[in-house]
Formats: structure tokens, sequence, C-alpha cells
């Protein structure tokens, strides 16, 4: 199959490098004054892989979105609503399955990514996500592990599962979209508590916060319609073990970094989310402690070591 | 309260050294040709901690047990039935509360230890169970966790969690008595996967270990008559981190050793636990894929990397 692949940052550039792998045609794209895109141009590689000849590099969104039948967005949560607009006047998307490479949630009205694919871009496409657990790193050198493609249309996602499985990545048809989506974007708010945790040397915390973390989250994705059992499979749960323990881990250096008081470079993902929990604990009146605890911590400045004492400290009770 | 603890090994006497910080009278019993023992009587140390001088160390069973009001035992989970016998011909247990400090199964029968007592001792005692995680290195090293208090008598679990509730130690009521100790039993089971796991390279695997792992044992303690989410707590997912990804791990490193081809000195007891799930599996009928291959790797001789590989590698399959 034809493959477009937007966004080449360090997930995206593995997309584009696995779906190659696998036998379809790809074109990775990246925007013209995107460092990762020009280095791409110039050297075919990056800190982690080095893309084959055949994966074609473009930078005109209208090719790249025309070409292809399937399209992988993997860009940061937060520019896909203005991304999607962008895409939208193109007028060359309807028709097509797009799959969303990407977690997390939209930080302002906590909404969905397949939410605002669906505003706005409207019915004309089919949307999935592909969420789970698996470093590029790994991948790269031949660690397999297995992930989660989801949508709506059970035959989507037989039909795009079946398209890039491998003995690289083994792929489980997803069945609850709600969860999954929720699920992928809120383990990376554990994995910003689990750095705190391991920055304020509580590392050994870190087995409640799991055991807690995905209870809270399993509540919020019950009172959206969800299934509450979801968060125990590869979107979330699966993920902790790259999220939670592994030195890669983006947001659980972040949290790390953050209360040792060091600086660090790059926004984590998980920020946001985490002001989209706030948003949605309001709106479907879910208590959700630790994402709380972290919105006090990242939002309102309060003192992680207290904060994090007392969440997980408290005084006896039963343990649901 | 006055509180005897029997059994010296690490885990025993540092529930010795604990109960006695929170204010109790102990006495920390062991036999006299135990090694363990010796070395305290000695020098009041082991590997990890040092016994105040107000831990009454004593080798009679008799009176290790007429003395205390609750009697706490942390020995070897397959020793347990031929002790009780023992202990019972003493005739001192009757109206004391006993709490099984240990996380195991009766390997033949596929019994919880709970039960193993109810019939060696019979009713005329309170039987609790005090599991979750926690590293002896860790609490002594004043790093506090959470740990769960289970029984069939709820004001019995909150006497006992009130008792030995502290900073260090924050204890949570466990309401499912058979979860809870299943729950903990099996937590071992997956310590050896994990271990297996990380000697193959295989890592980034303990991520999909962790989302199935709890959900075949889930599945398991539902059919026993239990609660499916009590597997998602502070007893079996609230334990991973110390199993799954600690160093200090006997299970994981035991698991580690094996596909290393490596001797390891001392018997994990999540062995015993593979075969007791092996008879639990044919007993509730239920279908256990990881126990059954770990069976497979430990009892028959199967190749653990084929094992593993078939296992986490299969095809295309929807996810629950």
């Amino acid at each position: 199959m034809k493959i477009s692949v937007l966004g080449c940052g360090r997930w995206g550039t593995f997309l584009a490098w696995y779906v190659n792998k696998v036998g379809h045609q790809v074109m990775l794209w990246g925007r013209d004054n995107s460092r990762n895109f020009q280095r791409l141009q110039e050297t075919r590689n990056n800190d982690y892989l080095a893309l084959p000849e055949d994966v074609e590099l473009g930078s005109s969104l209208e090719q790249a979105v025309s070409i292809a039948e399937i399209i992988i967005i993997s860009i940061s949560a937060q520019e896909l609503r203005s991304f999607l607009k962008t895409l939208n006047t193109l007028n060359v998307i309807a028709g097509k399955t797009i799959i969303l490479c990407m977690k997390g949630l939209e930080a302002e009205s906590g909404k969905r990514l397949s939410q605002v694919v669906g505003e706005e871009i409207g019915k004309n496409v089919n949307v999935a996500v592909w969420v789970g657990p698996g470093h590029v790193q790994d991948f790269v050198a031949g660690i397999p592990n297995c992930m989660v493609i989801g949508s709506e249309d059970v035959e989507v996602t037989k039909q795009i599962a079946q398209a890039f499985n491998s003995d690289l990545i083994r792929f489980y048809y997803g069945q609850d979209l709600i969860g999954n989506e929720i699920g992928a974007a809120t383990k990376n708010v554990m994995g910003l508590a689990a750095g705190m945790l391991d920055g304020l040397k509580y590392s050994s915390l870190k087995g409640s916060l799991m055991a807690r973390g995905t209870r809270e989250i399993s509540h919020l994705i019950r009172a959206m319609g969800g299934n509450d059992i979801t968060i125990y499979g590869l979107s979330h749960l699966g993920d902790y073990e790259a999220t939670l323990f592994s030195p890669h881990s983006h947001n659980r250096k972040f949290g790390q970094a953050l209360v040792e008081g060091e600086r660090f470079e790059k926004l984590a993902e998980g920020v946001s989310t985490v002001k989209a929990l706030k948003e949605l604990s309001i709106q479907y009146d879910v208590e959700l402690p630790i994402s709380n605890a972290l919105y006090k911590i990242l939002y309102d400045n309060h003192d992680a070591k207290d904060t994090l004492e007392e969440l997980f400290l408290r005084p006896l009770k039963f343990e649901f």
C-alpha cells in the first residue's frame, strides 16, 4: 500500500522506517524548516536509525496526502487541530484512512485526538489509533514488542493491523477507542509521576503508583463511556515498562529533572495531558487524585515532595 | 501488644524489627539449628539490619506462641502445613490471631495458605495476610511504602492494620482474601517470567507481561470466587515494581539465571507457585498461558526462548 507518514520526529521517522520494512511504499513528510527534516534530507539518518533509500522524503503536504491510501500522523498532540485545519483546506483527505500515532489529549478541552479529527475533518475519513509500548531503540535493534490498533470500525482495525503486522511488532485489535486513547495519553502522566518519585528517591512507590494510577484512569474511562478494564491492556499498563521504568522515557526524565531542579529542554506531552485531565475530571465529575496532585505541582507551584507524600502516604483506608 | 514473629529469614527478621519499631513487645522465633537464628543470637545483625536489644530472640515455639496475642508467620510456604501440625500439638494457639507474611500457594494442592491454616488449626484462630510491595533494604533506609492487610473479618483487618500502621508502612484494608492471597503468590510467577525476559534481552516485553499477566490471574481469581480487579491492587500489580524491575527480586534473579544457564543457590518460591497454578488451572478450568509456559520451561524442560517468543509474539487477535 501507499502510506504517508506526517511528522518526522523520533517516532514518525521510526514509523516510516518500519512501514517501509514491512513492504509498503512510504513517503515521510516534514516541514522544510524542520531541523529533523533537514537532517534527514542531508544524511538520511537521525540519532536512532538510517532511512532506506526507497523511503521518499517530501515537504509538500498536498502531495504527501494525495498519493497515499493511509495517512499516519505523528506530531505534537497540541498542534493537531491547527494542522488538520491546514490539511483540510487542501481538499485531498476525503476517503482516506488516518492513523494517529501520538499520545495526548487536547489540553484546553480534554478532547481525544480522534474527536479532534472528527470535528476538523468530519466523517468522510476512517480514523484509527496505533498505540502501546516499544522503544525506537529496541525496535531498531530487532527487539520485538506488542502494540494495539483501534478504531470505531472493527474491519478498519483488522485491515490496518494485518497490513502492518510483523515479527517485530505484533498487533492486537483494540476494542475500546475511548479507553485506548485515554489510556495512551495518560500513561505519560504516570510517567511524569514516576520520574518525580525517582527524583525524590521514592522509586519503590512506583508500585503503588501503578496500582492507583491505573485505578483512577479506569474510573474516568468508565465515566466517559469506555470499558473500565481497557486501562490494564497494552495502551496503558502495557506501556508502563517503557514509560515508568525506562531511562529512555521522556516524560519520566522530565518529572525527575523537575524535582531535581534541573532544566529540561523540551516540554513533555504529559504536562499538557495533566491539564486536559483537570478538565475531564470536572466534566465527568470523577476524582483523579494523582492527576490532580500533578496539576498542583506543575501549574500551581505546589512542592512535589509534600504533595506526593500526602498523596501516597495517607491514612488507613480500604483499597478501592 | 505482645507479638511473636515465627521465622527469622530476611523478611521475618525485618518484621520483628518493624513491629518493635512501631511500639510492640516482640519475640523473634527461630530454630536452634538455623544459621540465620544463630547469627542473630551471636551478632543481633543480618545482612540488612541490626535488631534492637528489646527484640527478644527465642527458639521455644511453645513459649513464642503462648506469650503473644498476635503470631506473625514468615517461613517457606511449602513448609507451612508441617509447621502448623507441629504448632497444633503444642495446644497454645487457640484464640490467637495469625498473620501470614508469606507469598505462596501449596504446590501439590494449589491451596491458599489461609486455607492450609484453616485445615490444620481449625476455626478457633483469626487468620489474616499482610502482603504488598516493599524491599527490606528500602524500609530500613527509611523509604516508605504502602501495603495491604486482609482477612475474612473486617474488624480483625482494621485492628491489625491500625496496630501496625506507621509513617514507614501505610496499610490499606484488603477486602478480597482470595484475590489478595492469589495475587501475592502469583506476582512471584511474573517475577520469574520477567527475569527470563531480562535474561533473553527482551526486557521491553515486560510491558506486555504486566498487561497479560494480570489479566490471566484476574480470570483465575474470578473463577475461584474472588473479585477480578483485586489483582490490580497492591498485593499483585502494586508489587510489580519490587518484583519485575528491582535488582533485589529473588524470583526475577532466579528467572534470569535460569535462561543464562547459571546456577542459583536457592529455589525461588515462584517455582512452587507455578506448580500450584497448574493444579488450579485444571481445578477451575481456566486458561493460564503465561503460568503454563513457565510450567513447561521449569518442569518439562522446554526451551525458554522458544516458549516465551511463542507466548508473546503470537498472531493477530483481540486484546482481551
